[in-house]
């Protein structure tokens, strides 16, 4: 298996067929060719096939990919053959909602710790996740092996609690307040805008016309496209 | 200005512009260059004034673009000079969470209601938003003037809850719920999956040498892909 990096398009898409092989795989299905796997979940076989051989080709001719083995390798590919342990900073409403949402268990990131500055929520505990004070952040992060930073504080915090936590040797940091961050040193920053998906939902009710004019191929066609749109998350 | 149909790329450029405008409004800022406005926010002048150039060339030579001017039109594109009503479905910790998230307001988008099945929660408020029964909820969207729906539902619940808004007349639907959904008709599908940004964290963890090789110019440039990878959120 090549280790080299690929564009994170690439394993977007990876992300996406590990969704569809779950699925089959909780099914019961065995094998599957790229091509059942193109049209069951509108992708593109060719694609697959490309993504897929350019990590060694796990085809077998006439048979497809082993649903079982290939969900293996992906997952190996994307690191979630381990756990990766998750502190979230802010303990405000997305912060509290993010501890137990249950994208993180489904991908092996375990929400070990919240952060916040409120001496009122210090201490207190989410779930079974306990909140501390942001100060202790370096400690704590050594302590309880945190891999990864979720920061869901207002905008105006953000960055300040970026360096924070690079600071502190975090490598990989997901942030949630709508404002450019500014990352040093290796470190993957994930920023998930809202703001922008809410602008192109407005632009599309400004300038659609309302009525009722797709087909359900059109449609077919729109839904596949939006899951290539989907991997650019 | 054009009013014919761009790619949402392209839309989602100008949501950068317009945060961009904003914040130098703010500063009390007149004018701008599109070469400024590329510098000071990592951005591509060349992109700026291909983008606003379909909209009609806003820019003045030796002067830049107004920034005021500026941003009335990109509200305006974008659709954000009318106010947008939203409904949530699903009063979970992500559903109330998001009921008061200030992106929305940013947005000239209104919390307008919250939907569950639960009948504890149906009739309390969070904040000033009443909790309605799923049931309810054509009749409801109809006398509230709904035109966004928000999924915040468990995975297995997403696709009913999407037939069921969109049957009501919904055009315009955001989904939290990581599954892929199967829209009909002239609907616009935004769905927010953090497990593939989660995945994008795993695999630069598993796959990173984890030293420090970046230096701060090499960042800068990361953070030029970060912005444009943002963008396509």
């Amino acid at each position: 298996m090549k280790v080299e990096k690929i564009s994170e398009l690439t394993t977007n898409r990876m992300s996406i067929y590990l969704r569809c092989l779950n699925e089959l795989a909780a099914e019961g299905t065995k094998t599957v060719s790229s091509e059942s796997l193109a049209n069951r979940f509108h992708l593109n076989s060719a694609q697959i096939r490309k993504d897929l051989a350019y990590f060694g080709g796990f085809g077998v001719r006439g048979v497809g990919y082993y649903v079982e083995d290939l969900r293996e390798h992906l997952m190996k590919i994307l690191g979630l053959n381990k756990e990766h342990r998750v502190a979230i900073i802010g303990a405000g409403r997305l912060g509290t909602a993010l501890t137990d949402y249950y994208g993180f268990s489904q991908t092996n990131f375990t929400v070990a710790a919240l952060f916040d500055t409120d001496k009122e929520k210090i201490g207190q505990k989410v779930g079974a996740v306990k909140i501390f004070d942001i100060k202790d952040f370096a400690e704590v992060a050594k302590r309880d092996k945190i891999e990864v930073a979720v920061i869901a504080v207002p905008a105006q915090f953000a960055q300040g609690v970026l360096e924070q936590v690079t600071k502190a040797g975090i490598k990989a940091v997901m942030n949630f307040a709508p404002t450019p961050l500014l990352v040093q040193g290796n470190v993957k920053l994930k920023t998930v805008d809202l703001t922008i998906s809410l602008e192109s939902l407005s632009y599309f009710l400004a300038h659609s016309n309302n009525t009722n004019g797709g087909s359900v191929k059109s449609n077919l066609i729109e839904r596949r496209g939006k899951q290539l749109k989907k991997v650019e998350i």
